[in-house]
């Protein structure tokens, strides 16, 4: 299971960097060098940090693989996702104004807004080139179907950040708000990674379905966890304070269910809590009117109904068994 | 010639329109408020304003037609690089912290940094989504084929712009790199609109090419005129005093062939002139030194090699004549 996974790791590897070289070829710009940096192939990482973990791809070719497919011509589609992802964690850093990811300083702190701006804009155009591989190496059908998928789930992506930001200056947020936000922001790439894997493999709509929705179930699933993390997440693990969530009062589903229940959560969330001792108070009466417990099934919920979805698919083989592997691991993750 | 320009314009503002609605289909959210609001649909124009000249994707459509083909079939492929270009110019308005386009607010400035550059995102994706439906009323191939024009030319984009930035703070920028970075900032999306054009109509190979370095002359020329009128433009026409280039000390063409004369011009450019009075000096010894002369030779150059090229192309019937007087008219425009 292992062995699967790292030979894949490292196929994902080659492909983003041949697919970042597409941006090496005119002389005087260091645009290649700040996404090489971005990557965490270039300048130090802290020791043992994470660099990404590369789960979307790796999605990608594992579904492809479960659906009886060769994962090595869904490399492009692999790739393309993560460079997604990787657009909207640069563009992400800037609007958030977040000064390190992964230990790191983020890219508009070392380089400034505009090359910051500029250089998601260049992730994001490598992406998309990844289509034209795609349709080379599988079909033209499905590399412009890949287009198509992609870019409705960026589309979501846009819609669902825009969401975020105005959710930071509104008092009247409830959970049905925060499923449609996260719906677009986590689940729709997560959806389209084991799409474009099951496409790949030129599974019939039925099945596409199936490993699409089970994709969209893992997304808000892992949402739904890094949430609860957030708060009851082991800080030596996760790499940041249990706190910091709720010091920077990021609408999470806790968060939305406490103040939902109209009780001591929210009138102490009211008082903007900032300090240790206030913030503890905050998370106990949390978890005294029940905030732990539902978050924590909405979580299995959603593992469970992933799970059902990804049964109803018919994956095989040694893949199949990592994908159910890997959905029960990421409901037990610590970090 | 004004009824088929007209008839043009007036189809493209529709694409372009229905284009924005796939990012309308999302409660809660103002996205497409602040897209049509950028495209100049929304909110007050400055009395008798200009929009967007719609150049770009005129010449998508008027290259289809001299080529032969229906333009109505180029339409996904001229709201496409509308769309890229507007993309690109709300993030340029943040990266060059401009408060004011067209006499209106800038969307970062309206709306803030973060919703600007995840509404350019949006703008982004809703263009490439049009390759999609070009390959649904023209071909797959062709569709496939656009994807990878209209990606490969936002990657010259992003390059440019990485040169743009990178300039501001070189004081050894040469004529050579002013052309490198213009390539690829202007005339990579002006050749990807000839290029469009040239495929929907199913030109061969020759003439596609044709139509593309046509489309590349045509943008170097525009950039060379865009310099020109920055410093000997009609400042009532062009809405901006024609010192505004001087005073931002952008390394525009003039500015490079004076510094490369390492006479008066040079002596005063670094003196760092931001007076009037001093300004003026600058224009006369520039002139003097046959600045005036040689950014219009180059531009008359360009005017004629494209012109060249599109022969090469036989473009055909009443577009074919458009085009043509087309790139005259850019040649004598004052705005």
């Amino acid at each position: 299971m292992e062995d699967l996974t790292q030979t894949y790791l490292l196929a994902i590897e080659d492909e983003l960097k041949s697919a970042l070289e597409r941006a090496n070829d005119v002389r005087d710009t260091q645009l290649h060098d700040i996404l090489t940096y971005h990557m965490g192939w270039k300048g130090k990482l802290r020791r043992n940090g994470p660099r990404g973990k590369r789960i979307r791809p790796l999605l990608v070719l594992l579904t492809c693989s479960a659906a009886g497919g060769d994962w090595r011509k869904a490399l492009p589609a692999a790739a393309a996702v993560e460079l997604v992802h990787n657009f909207s964690l640069i563009h992400d850093d800037i609007e958030d104004c977040s000064p390190i990811r992964h230990g790191r300083s983020t890219i508009w702190k070392k380089w400034g807004i505009p090359h910051a701006i500029n250089a998601g804009d260049a992730m994001f155009t490598l992406a998309h080139l990844q289509s034209v591989r795609l349709a080379e190496m599988v079909s033209q059908p499905v590399g412009l179907k890949a287009v198509e998928v992609l870019q409705q789930a960026c589309l979501h992506l846009t819609q669902g950040q825009y969401l975020d930001l105005a959710y930071e200056n509104r008092e009247d947020v409830t959970i049905d708000d925060y499923w449609l936000m996260v719906e677009r922001k986590t689940a729709a790439l997560v959806s389209a990674s084991t799409e474009l894997g099951a496409l790949s493999a030129f599974c019939d709509d039925l099945t596409c379905n199936s490993y699409r929705n089970f994709g969209r179930l893992l997304g808000l699933a892992f949402q739904v966890q890094d949430d609860y993390l957030g708060i009851w997440g082991n800080s030596a693990l996760t790499g940041k304070s249990v706190q910091s969530d709720l010091l920077t009062r990021k609408k999470t589903l806790p968060v939305l269910y406490g103040l939902s229940q109209c009780g001591k959560f929210a009138q102490l969330w009211k008082q903007n809590p900032a300090k240790s001792r206030e913030l503890d108070q905050l998370i106990s009466a949390l978890e005294s009117e029940g905030g732990k417990e539902f978050v924590k099934s909405q979580g299995v919920m959603l593992v469970d109904n992933a799970l059902h979805e990804l049964e109803q698919a018919h994956p095989r083989g040694q893949a199949g068994k990592v994908l159910k592997y890997l959905v029960k691991s990421l409901s037990d993750r610590q970090t």
